[in-house]
């Protein structure tokens, strides 16, 4: 299939090798395709469409309700694993509830009745067999930092609370309307690096909030960046109890030592789970022994018996302050719908599952709502109980309705006696856990792998630890999208060559040796075309036509074609479109003519939409491939100058 | 070339068919085309490496000051051109000036200092041939409906003006910022479906506006929507005056057919180009004879003598209100620039000569500072005033400075006699000037090509015309980089089967004769791989090779190869590579191996430093075509299957 080709004229070698002008989707069907690839990429209903109508509406049911998959085949043996899972997260749910909520500035109570109501709602809701529900650090600071901006939690505890539960209102309203709405995409602009830098950053501020209570200090500032955090320790240095910082030094090492036995022996995982309850527990007995309360060490104090009361009339929504209260509920939101995916997706991964994302949403969204109702701040699924709870060989959801049941029977029976929890456990388990969240290694790989993901990720870092949370959270994603953006504005574009006896045409950049075609310039247009770039992309060919008539010129020949390559253009807009026709026309006028090869179907159905291949290019100079483009440019070539040598 | 290939061996041969893994370009020099690709894609100083420094140095002034290219072969063939057209757009610049002073309420004569300044400045420093600088009725009326919120003209128009000078002086840093820095693709947001309906929309309520003038009212409502400008009208309506109205009509219908005349006789476009001119003149003589300022028709009212007095002390930087000051320096800035490079570039187009986005951009930033030290409001290239430049035979800049003297001369000796132009000769000038804004036509174009864009029109146009005008800007700009970004989001995948005797391999949506390849899944990948879309390729390739399994199941066969075609993936992030890490380890566990096919350089690149190609995928599985990929697959298929044969 040399040069020859293109006179055989074998009418079956010519309809495979003519570019399908003639596909064009009704309006409906591409609509449709555009709307269900963006919205329901998964296509969660897809082969119901040849069952019966009772069936379908009880697949629909399932699709929405995970239990009623997993339930009816549920069996001891399976219980047995979850049992065991249930109990070990419960060991560390009980410390973590009442530190995070410390570190929100809440009730202590509160951590615990937000591991009870919203556990049993994951269960039913939830398509996850691996995640753990709890609270989670980085969403109860930030949290803490909007609400504490509003109102202080030591001028009005009342209404502080309050706003919480509102707040873990509007973030179930709004995970289960991105659920419902099907805009799970909305967390896929979190990207990893944003997640690297902004939990590193976290951590290392709640590292630092965690200094007040390893000194055993009363009063502290409520910013978070690390200049106001230092400058508060070192003004109140009076207050610093060397009771308090030994004791959490104990702790602190008695916690790592516990973590690097695991590392060591990973069979022995549950001694690292239930360290942290050891912890509480000791130190509790300990500070009850020597009255530590009235020797220099803080402790939580009064802890409410009895389960989650009612906290659906403390809802407040006047209008003074329900913008901060919608602003730290969707941030807090976003926040912990990542944190909660990405867990479950890591984990099922490892076992070979499939977690829904937007199946997910409905049921954050789902237990955050009721969450509001009985007492309970926001709850995602997070990394360290999930780990523990997947590494102690939970099967279902049903390990979470166990630790539920855990938690319910301390609420009602043993609450009372962790009123002697010092609070130097608490921070020395909060910054045991969050140690593991400043992934130093990340950042090497990521510095190692690619400067503009590492810079991304060390604007979200320090923009946290130096300013806020949600200034280095927005920053940074703000970037990211910029990067993406600019992705968009700068499509590539390559001259091709030809390589292995010009059959293949390939960027020359890439491959040096590829060989030069006579007469003709191919270029390979970057995706997509778009208002964006169009102007861009004018330029950008017309400097490549420049550059090639000077090369041409140079070696004594004329440039008289150019070869636009669209195969890598998966769409193209009304402006791209002028954009071509212009760059037409200029060529034009040089006498350059222009051939297409190969467009896809949406591009395809666009330019033939706009007339634009019929009445600007002509229907000839659509080629599927380049091959076929420049085997008609050699030929019209040849004719032409035939003619003239006849003309002479 | 067919199955028999991959044995051949011929090393020739395997090295033109091999991808290039060792094309690495070093970090600096891939940095560097990056931000030479980003910033400077016209790279405006090629072609100076070989120059000496001196010549170096020069070039770079003439760059900077264009005007040095033309002057010194300027001659006065040339000047006979740029005289006429220089004094046509003066008679233009007149009315316009003084009109759109009144829409922004301020003193009529600031417009007429605003086309004396400004154009001087650009005649040295801007880069097209054609354009007419002076001030434009959008950002007049943004800049008003802003700065009104703010301090409204009747109660301090000292401030209400100093105002103005300063939002002039942050457009002018502003402009010269963006072209400085290189980030003219800024403006490359506004797309022209945006453009089309924002200019639509601003064109109707500005319309709406001159009914105060027409009917002669004296009390208006600052706001600008459609509901509050009826209501202000109707509510008014003692305050109608029958004169003015019918004077109003008088000069539409004059307007209006010197209009027609243009379109019918194109060579009489001086007619329609001095038309308004002579409204203004006929109509001061009229209202001065019949003494119309006690009759009920308001006049313009004294206009001082002189050229511009400095207003550089009038700018004022108090905290107070430089917030919305430097709002609306942006938006205006934003809005001027889009609309002064929209018509350099058309105008540039139909001639053949290169705007360069960038340089224009400095000089309508150095133009507006100057303006804004010499009571200037904000000044472009409007459309309207360069088209007639264009049509009446510009051939430089220097029309502009002929326009400029023109404007001195009348600031110098005539501007008292302008006192008695009556505001109903203004009215019908804008009305007549924005009625062709409003592109009916392109509407229509719109929908019938692409609904969405006709959508993100409509937002604009019902943004502006219900709201404000901001609001219906930023929801337009916002809805395209959502479409964008979009794109970015589902990036497109698709299955393709072998065409024309296995050579070409093509989408089977778009040929649907084409065949598939037994035993094995080919998919081309849509570009970038990023991490927004990580998530989403992951799921969409998995349920591609689960619906491939069924297919192939059906057939009684196994999928057994999974080809990926790289070539149109321009680009790819770690999270992505993470992606096709977690692919390649599910199919793995399915049986299922990978090839890659013609990644492209930079995505090379990158696999190659994240060791995927060689840790994996496995060098001999990385293609450059998709034909050797399949050759490769059944040469193995083949292998495996004779050696069970040999087994059993």
């Amino acid at each position: 299939m040399g040069t020859t080709a293109a006179g055989d004229g074998d009418a079956a070698w010519a309809a495979e090798h003519k570019v399908n002008l003639s596909a064009r989707r009704p309006f409906t069907e591409a609509v449709r395709t555009g709307l269900a690839e963006t919205f329901f990429p998964d296509d969660p209903f897809r082969g119901f469409g040849s069952l019966p109508p009772a069936a379908r509406a009880w697949g629909a049911v399932k699709y929405f309700v995970p239990a009623l998959e997993w339930a009816p085949r549920y069996n001891f043996g399976k219980f047995k694993y979850d049992l065991l899972a249930g109990v070990t997260i419960a060991s560390l749910a009980i410390p973590q509830g009442i530190s995070y909520a410390k570190l929100a500035n809440l009730p202590p109570v509160i951590g615990l009745y937000s591991s009870f109501v919203p556990p049993l709602l994951y269960a039913v809701f939830g398509s996850s067999n691996n995640l753990a529900v709890g609270t989670v650090a980085a969403a109860s600071l930030l949290l803490a930092s909007i609400i504490e901006m509003e109102v202080p939690p030591e001028d009005d505890p009342q209404l502080y609370l309050r706003l919480f539960y509102t707040a873990a209102f509007f973030t179930g309203i709004f995970q289960t309307a991105l659920g419902v709405f099907r805009l799970g995409l909305i967390v896929d602009f979190l990207s990893r690096s944003t997640i690297t830098g902004f939990m590193g950053g976290t951590a290392t501020i709640i590292i630092l909030q965690q200094l007040k209570g390893m000194l055993g200090m009363k009063h502290f500032t409520p910013k978070t960046d690390l200049i106001s955090v230092m400058c508060s320790i070192f003004r109140n240095r009076h207050e610093w109890k060397w009771q308090s910082a030994i004791l959490g030094i104990c702790f602190l090492l008695f916690l790592l030592s516990s973590k690097q036995l695991r590392k060591k022996k990973p069979d022995l995982f549950w001694v690292t789970a239930i360290a942290p309850f050891m912890v509480v527990v000791i130190g509790g007995i300990f500070t009850f022994l020597v009255k530590g309360d009235e020797h220099g060490i803080p402790i939580v104090g009064d802890l409410k018996k009895g389960i989650n009361p009612l906290s659906i009339s403390q809802l407040t929504f006047e209008s003074k302050h329900i913008n901060t209260v919608v602003k730290a509920g969707l941030l807090s939101g976003i926040l912990a719908l990542a944190e909660g995916i990405a867990v479950g997706r890591s984990l099922a991964l490892i076992k070979n599952e499939q977690i829904d994302g937007n199946k997910e949403m409905i049921a954050f969204g789902i237990m955050n709502i009721a969450g509001s109702f009985t007492s309970c701040y926001l709850t995602t699924g997070p990394f360290s109980k999930s780990a523990v709870n997947f590494h102690a060989g939970c099967k279902t959801p049903m390990s979470n309705v166990v630790m539920s049941v855990c938690i319910m029977l301390v609420l009602l029976f043993l609450a009372p006696l962790f009123k002697y929890t010092p609070l130097v456990a608490l921070s020395a388990i909060i910054i045991v856990a969050m140690i593991g969240l400043i992934k130093v290694k990340e950042f090497c790989h990521l510095y190692r792998v690619d400067k503009f993901d590492f810079f991304i990720c060390m604007v979200a870092f320090v923009g946290v630890v130096f300013f806020t949370m949600v200034i280095g959270l927005s920053a940074s994603v703000g970037l990211s999208v910029v990067r993406a953006l600019l992705h968009i504005a700068r499509p590539k574009t390559s001259k091709l060559g030809s390589l292995g006896g010009s059959e293949i045409f390939r960027d020359v950049r890439h491959y040096p040796h590829a060989r030069n075609i006579p007469n003709v310039l191919v270029l390979q247009l970057g995706s997509p075309i778009y208002f964006v770039n169009a102007g861009y992309l004018r330029e950008r060919i017309l400097r490549w036509v420049e550059d090639e008539e000077n090369a041409c010129k140079l070696d004594g020949h004329d440039l008289q074609y150019m070869v636009l390559d669209l195969s890598g253009v998966t769409s193209i807009d009304n402006t791209g479109i002028g954009m071509l026709e212009e760059v037409h026309k200029s060529l034009a006028r040089k006498g350059i003519r222009i051939a297409l090869t190969n467009p896809k179907l949406e591009v395809t159905e666009k330019l033939v939409l706009f007339g634009f291949i019929k009445d600007v290019i002509g229907e000839e100079w659509v080629f599927l491939t380049v091959k076929d483009a420049i085997t008609a440019c050699r030929y019209a070539l040849q004719r032409s100058r035939s003619k003239e040598d006849g003309e002479v």
